[in-house]
């Protein structure tokens, strides 16, 4: 039986995984947030030409959706290993915002 | 007393918040991704002009750390949205490219 | 009479400006590229949540044709800097572009 | 005898190898923007883990260097053709916005 995925875990498997190869001298918060960025403008490509009716459906054919999901995961490694590094809680700042955001477009 | 936050709750909050503002027309796949690139690229503006070692203290200036947090929340507010209206698990999908991960780059 | 605008003298305005205000210390070619992405992204910004067709009217609108106009201005003006130091010309370089575009997609 | 090149000439260059593929149906606004903001990432994921000296460097390897400039081309060929489409001229706009520049920040 294995425990169920959570962020905190996730985290720890990214931070092993870069430690193992090294590769922390380059996850300053400046390289991670430009690689952050970077993935999501890979997802951006998937979609760029496409109508909006013909986004709603790229799930429907396996290889575009793999590359989607795949895409999704590159961008929540660099946002978690941002936030890794920057003593950012994702969770909380996210449930933060959401708190302001009602306050500032109120229904 | 509160449930610890989980993605599947701020996922829930996420989508109430855009129902009770009928926002949910303007959430296609490629809006979102679009939107997602956006704040990411609101997060690299932050460290665009500063030196690795500057971009390392960012938390330590509390408008800045402030300020990227806000960020951080954004991304992944439209990363879950994104995940929410393509119906891909992101913590699993993590998972699984992390392993992938590990047969591509052997220690 | 003035002349007719180019590339070359944009750039030497720009190198100009930059060096009067003592930049040029931050425009490595790294920073440049991201400044440029930034840029890009306060583009589609402008562009997110609209429809192909309500994007097609943008410059309809005062105020959105000058942020538009605004933008664009931008993104040329980092394109134009990151060339400069890079010692790359733009105008070359997309015309050899569109020669291997026209081999690679014959009609 | 050739013409030396200009962003008009190349502008028409461009426009007549979209429509030689029918491809102007793609090349709304919204979506030339989010392809040009694609292709300023891919200039991005070429420095993203260089260090500032290193990304000084980058014309020193050919490979490299013919990578940067067949990214330089593609973000100038989105922007042309974004400006094309919207009836903007690039090289004006520029320089009204160092203008401005120079009186928002004083020397």
């Amino acid at each position: 039986m294995t425990d169920p995925l959570d962020v905190a875990g996730l985290q720890r498997r990214l931070a092993d995984f870069a430690a193992a190869r090294n590769w922390q001298q380059y996850h300053t918060p400046k390289n991670l947030a430009a690689a952050l960025s970077v993935e999501a403008s890979e997802l951006v490509e998937i979609f760029q030409w496409l109508t909006p009716e013909e986004s709603a459906r790229v799930m429907a054919d396996p290889d575009t959706a793999h590359r989607v999901t795949d895409e999704v995961a590159d961008v929540l490694a660099y946002l978690l290993q941002l936030c890794e590094v920057l003593g950012i809680d994702p969770l909380t700042a996210l449930d933060a915002k959401i708190d302001r955001n009602e306050r500032r477009f109120p229904i």
